[in-house]
């Protein structure tokens, strides 16, 4: 499949890259995993250069994030029987627009409250990371890494 | 304008209700006014019963719902001159579906933390929140309230 032409230029922010796994590309946005073993945390990185709000998106480009919200979202519920799914486009530390997707557990270190900060990250053992991304594959309809 | 039959049975969260000021309702959502001067914060809660995740509205209606986010944080931002709009629907503690639509600043009380549970609600003065909500009704289409 060939690049979109919106896609030119494109580059994955090296902290968004240092604190993740990569899952694969859906046809607008990059699908990362958090390396944090405390939540099931998806990042969802649109394609697009230079985007840091939701708003800088066009119109067709925003219902697609919306779909690509929701196919991650009941994907990661599928997967974790999780309690409740966050849905969140921040971007106050890293500029570069991406929507966070987290599968939430009553008992998990930080609820009920947001999952930003309230606990050091915890990286996964390796074959518990590899086990999540597969069963995300299995799942999500992935394009070849662009 | 007819009430959408799928709103039927809708009743804003009695806690919502208490913490918000309403500004109205666009097609989808109710729009309201965190009673919190440390940040201008909308909710947009979708007028459809039950609902307590975006992947539980239909497609028809997640779209809609991004339009209206992104026409909330529009006018939010032009009215505001905030560095930042964040985004999130959380619903750890209150499980009806709403989105957090937020101004944020470089220097705001939280930044660049988010917003919730970072200080305690500061009520605005009537004249403040009766100004803002004026400035969104002029950006805003509105339909009467249902």
């Amino acid at each position: 499949m060939a690049a979109n032409p919106k896609s030119a230029g494109w580059r994955l922010d090296p902290q968004i890259e240092r604190d993740t796994v990569p899952v694969g590309d859906l046809p607008l946005c990059r699908v990362l995993l958090m390396n944090d073993a405390n939540y099931p945390w998806l990042l969802l990185v649109p394609r697009r250069p230079d985007a840091s709000e939701i708003a800088e998106l066009d119109s067709v480009e925003r219902a697609q994030l919306m779909a690509e919200i929701a196919e991650t979202a009941q994907s990661l519920k599928a997967i974790t029987t999780c309690d409740k799914i966050n849905v969140a486009s921040l971007g106050n530390v890293v500029a570069q627009l991406h929507v966070h997707v987290i599968a939430r557990f009553r008992g998990d270190v930080a609820w009920p409250k947001p999952a930003w900060g309230a606990a050091p990250p915890c990286a996964y053992p390796p074959d518990a990371a590899a086990k999540l991304i597969t069963a995300l594959r299995q799942r999500l309809v992935l394009a070849a890494a662009t």
